[in-house]
């Protein structure tokens, strides 16, 4: 019997302990975003702001995005060797492991930000240039605060509105886009400035799609199912279905 | 003894099988790393030579892309699930589910190219421009060639090699972005093809990076380190204390 206990013990224990794996590298995910939207938030304001220094500080503190994600990407695949997880469980550890490449690319694109804010410097964007910028930034962080926010409930509904969302930041994106090409056509001695607000918006554009990535990993989750690469229209349609 | 020689057949079966679907994962991203030089290659030649109807076929076979991916990632949570993988094997799956989200995203950029290429049927590139794209477009897929020769004998000697050319590439992208500066400066009217021609660049790129993820991925398989943020010379320099 004492055996026997102590076996149910046991296994409590080691059950008990893979529970908290699992919680952690959720958390750790959103520690991770955390630090990414910091770095973001950083970066536009280094731009806003003309601020040189704390544009090297993002540039800087990308290592520090790069070395969580590596560490959360280690303790994801011990979990695969040491627990040999199944079912939802092995689907949060693919989704995390997937999550994470994403967040430190969006780490990435601060980082360039930070590099175009430093160049702006050189040759100042427009009040108005700047004005635009910082309400596609808003809004792009609003997306991933969002789609972090999915993450941690697991909500799908949440996870939807994201990529909904996403198509206002993309006319935003085209938008800014059209208006520096013609600034240039009427205006070439603006071209490195106009080229600065494209490149940055094209950044702030991609952190909005890997938002929309993040929150079509947390459908996979709680659904099941491989939602990439199929329209919003089909996949809302799909899942009202069940 | 019937009963042990049977259990004998039945494992050594299953273990068959098992080696067989990691073969297989490994040759269907082969596979798939095929048909993405093939888009690369098409969407360049459409761009090159004018072809609006080569283009649109790129677009469109993105979707055979996209699907050959969730395909591949199915079977890796598949197996994931059934098999338990673990070391070397386990390092295999990872790989692979991390090395087709690449090759995917690559075809976004062949597509991003037929649609440029498009674009550019309305206002032509100069000759000089499609030479210096086509050079650095050879340049590009020569690199993903290599990644995907690393990947296929998860070499880690081309693996670094591949690392090392990208540099080169990033060269001559950069020496592409300055002179189209300088001729829209010059010339503002060519600003919607000089465009063109910095986001096809940007494009071909991106997909000399990928191609270096790629490459990192074949390291963390051999050698089950991750390189991923460590310079080159200094992983150079860790394999050879090995």
């Amino acid at each position: 019997m004492a055996k026997l206990s102590d076996s149910g013990n046991l296994h409590q224990h080691i059950s008990k302990q893979y529970d908290h794996e699992l919680l952690d590298i959720r958390s750790r995910v959103l520690a991770l975003g955390g630090l990414v939207e910091e770095q973001i938030e950083s970066a536009v304001r280094a731009l806003v702001e003309g601020d040189v220094e704390l544009a090297y500080r993002v540039i800087e503190d990308d290592g520090k995005v790069n070395s969580m994600e590596v560490s959360i990407d280690e303790e994801c695949t011990q979990i695969l060797a040491l627990r040999q997880p199944s079912a939802r469980d092995l689907r949060l550890v693919v989704v995390v492991i997937k999550t994470i490449i994403d967040l430190e690319r969006i780490g990435d694109e601060a980082k360039r930000i930070a590099r175009h804010a430093i160049d702006l410097t050189q040759h100042p964007a427009s009040d108005k240039q700047l004005i635009e910028l910082e309400q596609l930034a808003a809004h792009v962080r609003v997306l991933l605060h969002d789609a972090l926010d999915a993450f941690s409930r697991m909500d799908v509904d949440s996870a939807l509105k994201v990529v909904q969302d996403d198509k206002q930041v993309d006319q935003e994106y085209e938008s800014i886009m059209r208006q520096q090409i013609s600034h240039i056509m009427e205006d070439p001695q603006s071209t490195p400035v106009s080229l600065d607000i494209m490149w940055i918006s094209r950044s702030l554009e991609r952190i909005g799609d890997r938002s929309c990535n993040i929150c079509e990993y947390v459908i996979y989750y709680a659904k099941g199912k491989n939602i990439r690469h199929i329209s919003i229209e089909q996949v809302e349609k799909d899942l009202s279905f069940e």
